[in-house]
């Protein structure tokens, strides 16, 4: 195996599994190093691979954009676009040439987060750079703004989306299938307030449909601490479209708040761009088979192209759904968004033992895979994957509210 | 006609006025590129120019320098400072090597807006980078900060002034007189909040002593939405001296506040650095011609040297002028405003139709000429054309406060 | 004497004191320039000295360091780091490759102030990069947060901290014993609020195991202002363990708040990291000789590694005493500041006439020395150094509070 030689690539012996893979540092904090712009190929490698693969590393420019990385891993089949910068979220995923997954935000650019004012609008600022497929909502906090408890302002979705990464390592399999692995510290350290870092991995395979999230969430405090996570995955065009639809293997789906009572019965299906739609959310209670795997599939009108998100209940317990469906212009989404909490701010989540702890030294695992439908017989496994978890049970559908935000402060 | 050819060029057909034009993308963050240093000039264009000119862009360094670029356009006559980074503003310009057109502030860097909490102090963030000739002040909002009647707080002057612009843009006509274009996008994206961006274009003839402004503000949201914009035209030495006058096309001139009470009658003139001086203000209702174009002249005590903003009240319906004769330390400046609105915060100057609706997709245009009054005969000239504007009138002088501070909250 | 070529280096004739030195300019911001990556030696310089020194600048990657350079200076028995971009603050000192000076926060990059807010959390943001050896706190403002009378929130320890240098030079004398000074301008600069600059100077000797801090605070502007400044000095491993001890030169000690009231008989010795412990501080009243020269030392158990910390009394007239001996992953760390205040919030210490005035155009000075006790001779001398100003009376030990935070708000 050949390794282009500006970069130190390391040849790890994993003996156990037989497995030797070139390892490539893009960023190295501890050292105060960066590659800068960057790439490999299944070709640069002298791996002969049936699929085509490449991961790219490149700086973009322009407006709020100063300064921004994206990784841009092509395996093949998907092209995954990562943001280092922005807490190592997924901006988007191309196939054929076309957005597959994602969306089109209001905001345009890949902000960097130093121009960023996480509390700015009482807590909004995250809204200024919102436009990824994938935001990590986390770890300190997540969820709607508003002041705790002890007096702090929590600003929406946390903070570690707006955190660039610390380190960032490429990994790629010696021998086939080449598993191509981009891992990514993410570190929200205040000190007497959080030492908690995530290392974030993407995997995928060459020629796979599909790809993958391992998280592990560190507390390297002494002592135990909150966190909170939301996977806020986003999809619009081409999947979302009126009479687009969404399966979830859940238990109980209700309305978030008031508005959300006249989308209840229809929650599983979508309008088209709908003027002064809003948002509609939903606090849904998923189910998962004995190991806690648990699927949500978003399809279009034809079921012939899609979306599947996996994840576990046992780590990831509730499940957001968040239907954007307001103009084109405004951002026509929805999120699919297993978290260990909903959407509430954090005050009124913990009476529901929704803002667990963890403990000093304690390590969390969140693992969440993302495959695309690719044509109806993709779909219709998919769908029948949630089936067999539903055990022929509906979902319940309860108006009660989970919070009542009316009588809440 | 040769061209540059490290950058791509495009030779423009614009067939109704037979016109060709070489076109430089300097930064565009749809593409995520940047050209880095940059300049042209008459000579490297292979132009036969009367007036030697040329267009440069340099990034700065040193302080909260880091990561700001400039634009240097120099027309044979001026040297104009743009300001990409920082929303496209004007720094200052310059004649015959010495600084005509600007200010010394006690802010002497050009502040990267990464460095600005725009919310803090309570608002006053912007002050921490202000210190151009001409600043935006808007669009989403303008004036001074409060908390609005929605509870957030709108922070000085808004955010466009401290927004880096997206994609910028020089055009040089390929015939005489080979005028120069300068554009740049400015976004203020936030989701669910704003989808305004302004196409800001300067243009500038060789061997002109003036420049102008042809700005374009778009809603691109699918709602209506509120907009302000203040043309925040600041000049200190060596126009504003002891003496020094200003000459509005105006119907009315009033105070601000109890404090410019005392200056109303001396609205017109300037005394020199005044310790303890502070600033008034004064809110005027300007007239224009049948076409709405209105005229503000300050020159120099002899009168020998000035400059006069030109605007359209259709447009830029009010004029607010600052004198902040204060000492030289302080920065001593006065502001020749004109906009949409005072500089009351936005909640008082609802009520009195100053904060103007941009309907959904809909465009707005704003002009203002800045002219480089170089001799005597300059002024007068300027003089005399405001003077056909007043028809004659004087500018009535009222006490009445537009908005009286100590009875609102 | 040879020069680095690619830098313009200049001969100053001293003429008083018969010194030339070479003089390089790294960064001005007056002309938007910076050299980069840099480096000189005594042998690029072609001195001839019995200790070989150094001088490197070079700029950080990875995470919140993007755009952050750092300048390492070797004298030959010290290397210390500098963070110009966090307002010339010291991040360590080494001797014989390990950290002599320093301490290990949970905050692990050295982050640019661009990725903080610092009013955030209630005005904590500042937690968010306090990793250094020396922070200065200061100079607009210093201390805990709080809304101060006028509604201003004060952020903790001011903002001096984290704004980038606008002016960085190293002059290193051409004749024995050639020694090294790095200036660096920190500017507060806020139109209407503050012109406040910082011309920061630290002297290092080739081969001397100490450096000095010679700064300068000038006001800039036409009017008197408040300044606050606390040259918080943190040490950790390996001079901080169980049965270190600290030394100051002072008549009286007592405690911050209630809490250190259980702290006060033992505020000279330290625990061990020590889970709950949080932080215990203490207000003392130094002493110094007739020319206001204070010192403190803090020493190992063994008593044969320490620091001394040298100041004026005339300058720096309180000292605070913080120690933070929690666990080793909250930081295990105690600062030694000597300062214009403690460390309340301004509006407390108004009162007690530890928030100095600066004039018009005044300048303040702050020397500050760190000497590195290597051995039992080094701390023993520095202790008899103590002894001597103490003039054999103890340290009064008194229960009162300075500032009652119970009965204050």
């Amino acid at each position: 195996m050949k390794l282009k030689q500006t970069f130190s690539a390391v040849v790890l012996g994993l003996a156990a599994m037989n497995i030797q893979a070139a390892e490539f540092v893009l960023t190295d904090s501890t050292k105060g190093t960066d590659v800068g712009d960057w790439q490999v190929s299944n070709s640069s490698l002298g791996l002969k691979s049936d699929d085509h693969f490449s991961v790219e590393k490149r700086r973009l420019h322009g407006g709020k954009q100063l300064g921004v990385d994206v990784i841009i891993v092509n395996n093949g089949e998907l092209t995954v676009t990562l943001v280092p910068t922005r807490g190592m979220g997924i901006l988007h995923v191309e196939r054929d040439g076309e957005r597959i997954l994602g969306w089109d935000s209001p905001v345009k650019e890949v902000v960097n987060p130093m121009f960023i004012d996480l509390e700015s609008r009482n807590g909004l600022g995250w809204l200024d750079g919102f436009n990824e497929m994938l935001v990590r909502c986390g770890y300190e906090w997540t969820g709607h703004p508003g002041v705790d408890e002890n007096g702090q302002l929590l600003s929406l979705h946390g903070r570690v989306q707006n955190t660039p990464a610390s380190n960032v390592k490429v990994t790629i399999d010696d021998i086939p299938p080449h598993k191509i692995t981009i891992e990514g510290d993410v570190s929200e350290r205040t000190f007497k307030k959080a030492e908690l870092t995530t290392r974030t991995k993407l995997e995928i395979i060459p020629g796979e449909n599909s790809f993958s999230l391992h998280d592990t969430l560190t507390n390297h405090a002494s002592y135990d601490d909150e966190y909170q996570i939301i996977y806020h995955s986003n999809f619009g065009r081409p999947i979302l479209e009126e009479g687009a639809k969404v399966t979830a293997a859940a238990s109980e789906v209700s309305p978030f708040n008031d508005y959300a009572q006249a989308g209840l019965e229809s929650w599983q299906t979508y309008l088209g761009p709908t003027k002064d739609f809003d948002e509609m959310v939903f606090n849904l209670k998923p189910i998962g088979d004995e190991k806690g795997n648990s699927l949500v599939v978003l399809h279009n009108r034809s079921a012939n192209k899609g979306v599947a998100v996996g994840y576990n209940v046992k780590q990831l317990p509730v499940l957001t759904l968040w239907k954007n469906t307001d103009t084109e212009k405004q951002g026509y989404v929805t999120g699919i968004e297993p978290g260990t909490s909903y959407a509430y701010n954090t005050k009124f989540q913990r009476p529901l033992g929704l803002v667990p702890t963890i403990k000093a030294g304690e390590s969390k695992h969140f693992d969440v895979t993302y495959t695309v439908l690719r044509n109806e017989g993709d779909v219709s496994q998919a769908l029948k994957q949630v089936d067999t978890l539903q055990k022929g049970k509906p979902v319940k559908q309860s108006k009660k509210l989970i919070v009542d935000l009316n009588k809440v402060q």
